[in-house]
């Protein structure tokens, strides 16, 4: 048969069991062999944290797939404890050692679909080798961690890095009943978001007991009385039974590299919009490979599940004669903080500050459903847009519940090239358990497009800290909530009242108003500059400001 | 100025209060005052069940706005026990009928805004007009049906008619302690979804000691020693201390019909896609009026809050000079029942097949969340496409959790014209506790896109029921899932050993593969085509199947 082809695959996991169970549904006459370094294929890397933590208790359920069932479901070869090392393109065929045999032997292929992932980040911290520093992969590091963890007289940890990693073992070792330190070099956890978006993750880490250090580096480990001293960049030590190395992933490419394929700018496998190399015959996905942002059409490294579990479908179409085109990644994440969860789509304005791209962005922090329904709690929004266009170039989300809703309504409207206004007409589930007769997305909607046509000016927490004499800052809040606190130099005219009390504003300054969330700061614009002044409202209002403050 | 408009505005609640409130902050000069009927505005309607059940404890949390904070906050004058009576359209000018008073008095408009709502159905069934029979619209409604239960030795409810109000309001007295009879016309619940969608609500319902009565309908109640003796048309009686009618609502039109207003086809006030009504200076929204169906492009009553609001909006900003285009009602909507919610959006296949139009559609039953992870529960997804274009034409889904963001980002799909193959590229939020690395929209993308390209070919169980000699059903699930029940007349063939079984299938009939929930199934019309036999899959699987027989 034309399509009696030679698939071999490399990496046995998201990308490559993906690649090679499509592959087998593409075509029952392919010979499909898939090469896993470790001892486990298939397995649900996502789910590591949660085992660490005892909320999955069965560790069996992690094994996605086995080598049996792929074999006996998909008739696919399945060669774990295999380290593919060498790629001999001239030759179309791969070497491969048998790790517990120790000895190595070649393949030949057709097509080979290279998914070997990205390695745990390993920055050089003397001391850093010290077999009670561990990192998180795979089932041999989570089995590893268990057993250190349940280590007569452990109990502490020290987890370095704050992203979703580092953020989900802090949870599951303060599960676990360790007091936990946790570590991050920048001023704020999950990078990913922006610093005020991530300030409520603060403090709820340190609701929970975590202690939190920002701004703050590992110089040192040292191992002491059965236990590690650890040294930080700002003079102070600390004691931890274990540490948690979490600071990052890189693309697995030596392979890759060592047989002369192209690398992309970011360090990464370059490949085509079909997941191709510069080789025609071997396709690279997953973790290891860069892809093109969406927003920024340019090469980004997204290392994330659904993207590579798609990329390797797309491959094995591609290498089955389809023409299967991978669209970008948008970069969508989500990460459970405790009770709260942290989600993005789409750049950050970190990111965008670093160009000469024009954005705006708004806040809103409306309730995930009908605030008199029982049960409800409020999400802080935060959504960036061309306010030229009104294309939507990202939005961020914290929240206790109806996070991931929102995050992917807007990561749908993206794909879709909808603008902001399109937003405001969104028809979203409604009943009061569920959401709102507007939903926050649609409310992102309005006051978006408020902004685009002129009926909203806004300004930002930057300026509320730092208003210009020619600028009069006008809290319109209640007095008991201004009692609360508020930005230095208010004057405080209830909104209530502003009709009546016009006179007490100076005509010759821009009014800064701002209220609690933004919505009453508005209503407060709408009359002042109608009757003649200028006004700016302060976006996500007093608590956007706040957590601007950190 | 210019806008010093006159903007009278009838019905006080969702479409009123929002066109006030937004008409007022578009012009500060607008005279605006709104007429309600009712003693209360801008109430929670759809809140109203959970008060009753006790969920809300507080009514007040039920008047989101007050005609003082309207006044105050919006300097709208608001007018409540006051009966628009009259439009005098020649002479711009209403007639009002204040109901504390019992006076009347007119008041000229430059703009008119009509919001009257949708009454609810009143059946002539004798002795419907016993006062322990009651209906749910407003706040003085709800009153009287708590105040009915919970006076002594009510123990007992009939709640006529099972859309979302009679769901709503038959959780609520279960709540309550009452004992609950559900008649229903139909042969199922929520009318909006398709049967076999409805299935799993049935079983839910009797689970939590609902009696219910499908495809039955009422015919007379009587009074008999202090409760109400109900006739069915089955022949059955019934006894019941008080009766909850609730078989749906018709548009308010008495007061746009005396005016002469055009009214559309289904009864509703007709208004072009700017909420303006056939007289120019007169506007309609919400439940009164005939919206456009997005899919269908055929009027339609919708009524539901987020387009009330909506349009209201956009009524105000078309009456203060904006061009604001209301785009058509998808009706995604959603009910909580117990425990599972049921949600929809767009047309479902009971319309499309008083139609000629050409539909395809797909069920899966994929976990809401990593099955792995704590607390998963199945999701039961259908969706429905032009098999031709790949364009989504609906989908309903039911399940515990997640079902709102399902509809919901495949309702922003359907706005963006996003078709089935867009499906399979969303970037959805994935860590364990919120979702799956794909996704069970990316699943439904997938499994409609493998139909388009040809790849798996489907039937639907009113064929599994009827197979034709030319047609072989083959239940591919393991020994011990038929066991537990099967299509009859299939035989088994677990998927793992089919490979190696071909030879004991027909090669001259349709093989009809099926399996759980369609994944399985699918995987055998694979291998089966491959092999030169033709094979279709039952899509859903078993799980449809069984709902399908109700
Ligand atoms: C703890 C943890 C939690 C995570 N949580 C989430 C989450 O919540 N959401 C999310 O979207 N993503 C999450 N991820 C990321 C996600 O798991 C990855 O994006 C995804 O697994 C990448 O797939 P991949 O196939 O590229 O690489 P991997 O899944 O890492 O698979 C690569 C495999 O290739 C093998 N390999 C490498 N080189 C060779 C070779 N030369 N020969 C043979 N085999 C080789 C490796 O042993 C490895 O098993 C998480 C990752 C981790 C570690
Ligand atoms: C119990 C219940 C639960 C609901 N649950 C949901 C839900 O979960 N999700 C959802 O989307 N929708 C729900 N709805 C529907 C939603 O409430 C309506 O779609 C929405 O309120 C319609 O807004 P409206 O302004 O058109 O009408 P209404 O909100 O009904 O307001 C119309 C008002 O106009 C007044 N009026 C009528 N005629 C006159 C007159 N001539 N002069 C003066 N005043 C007049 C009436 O007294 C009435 O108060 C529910 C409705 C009810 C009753
Ligand atoms: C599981 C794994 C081996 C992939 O295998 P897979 O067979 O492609 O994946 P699934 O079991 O989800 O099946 C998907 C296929 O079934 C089809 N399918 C799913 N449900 C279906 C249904 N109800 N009816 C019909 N078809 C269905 C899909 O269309 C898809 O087929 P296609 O790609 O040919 O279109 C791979 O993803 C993996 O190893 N996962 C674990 C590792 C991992 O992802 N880690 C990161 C996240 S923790
Ligand atoms: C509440 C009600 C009076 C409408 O009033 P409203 O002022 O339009 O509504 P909201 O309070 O939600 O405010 C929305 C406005 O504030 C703006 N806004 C909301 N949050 C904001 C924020 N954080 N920053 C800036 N602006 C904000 C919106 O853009 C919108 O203004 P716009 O229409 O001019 O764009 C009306 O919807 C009502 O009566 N509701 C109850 C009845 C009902 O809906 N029943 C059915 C459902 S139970």
């Amino acid at each position: 048969m034309s399509d009696q082809k030679r698939i071999l695959i490399v990496g046995g996991v998201a990308g490559g069991a993906s690649a090679a169970a499509r592959a087998r549904r593409l075509s029952e006459s392919a010979e499909i062999i898939m090469f896993e370094r470790g001892p486990y294929i298939s397995f649900a890397n996502c789910g590591l944290p949660y085992h660490i933590s005892g909320d999955i208790t069965d560790r069996d359920r992690l094994l996605v797939q086995t080598p049996e069932s792929m074999r006996s479901r998909h008739n696919i070869d399945v060669r774990t404890n295999s380290e593919v090392i060498e790629i001999d393109r001239p030759n179309k065929r791969i070497r491969v050692r048998d790790l517990q045999s120790d000895t190595e032997y070649t393949e030949p292929y057709d097509t080979l679909i290279l998914s070997p992932g990205a390695e745990p980040v390993q920055p050089p911290i003397p001391g850093s080798d010290n077999p009670r520093v561990h990192t998180l992969r795979n089932i041999p590091d989570m089995d590893s961690i268990i057993t250190a963890v349940e280590k007569e007289n452990v109990t502490s940890a020290a987890v370095i890095g704050a992203g979703y990693i580092g953020l989900e073992m802090t949870e599951a070792l303060i599960q676990r009943g360790l007091n936990v330190s946790l570590i991050e070099l920048l001023p704020q956890v999950m990078a990913t978001v922006d610093p005020e978006m991530a300030a409520p993750l603060h403090q709820h880490l340190e609701l929970h007991g975590v202690d939190l250090r920002l701004s703050t580096s590992l110089t040192s480990i040292e191992e002491k009385a059965d236990r590690l001293a650890l040294k930080l960049n700002d003079g102070s030590a600390l004691d931890a039974d274990i540490v948690i190395m979490a600071v990052g992933v890189k693309p697995e490419t030596k392979l890759a590299s060592d047989a002369s394929l192209e690398l992309g700018p970011l360090g990464g496998i370059k490949v085509d919009d079909h997941m191709r190399t510069s080789d025609p015959n071997i396709y690279a996905v997953g973790d290891a490979v860069e892809v093109t942002d969406t927003i920024a059409q340019t090469p980004a490294l997204i290392p994330l599940a659904g993207p590579a579990n798609r990329q390797g479908r797309a491959a094995a179409d591609n290498a089955l004669g389809r023409d299967s085109a991978y669209p970008g990644t948008l970069g969508t994440a989500i990460c459970k903080v405790f009770d709260l969860s942290v989600a993005t789509t789409g750049t950050n304005e970190k990111r965008l500050k670093k160009t000469s791209a024009k954005y705006e962005k708004i806040y809103l922090h409306p309730a995930n459903h009908a605030g008199y329904y029982p049960g409800a709690s409020q999400i802080s929004l935060k959504l960036i847009f061309d306010p030229n266009t009104g294309k939507i170039l990202g939005a961020q989300a914290t929240g206790k519940d109806g996070v991931d809703k929102r995050i992917d309504v807007i990561a749908t409207a993206i794909k879709a090239n909808l603008t902001v206004h399109d937003l405001q007409h969104l028809e979203l589930c409604y009943a009061p358990p569920y959401g709102s007769a507007k939903d926050p997305v649609n409310y992102a909607g309005f006051i978006a497009s408020n902004i685009i046509t002129g009926d909203m000016k806004v300004f930002h927490s930057d300026l509320a800290d730092n208003p210009s004499d020619d600028q009069f800052l006008l809290d319109v809040r209640s007095p008991a909530e201004v009692q609360a606190g508020t930005i230095p130099g208010a004057t405080n005219i209830p909104i209530d009242e502003l009709r009546d009390r016009l006179s007490e504003l100076p005509a010759d300054k821009e009014i800064l108003a701002f209220c609690q969330v933004g919505l009453r700061g508005y209503l407060a614009t709408r009359v002042l500059e109608q009757n003649g002044l200028n006004a700016s409202n302060l976006t996500g209002g007093y608590k956007t400001y706040r957590a601007y403050k950190g």
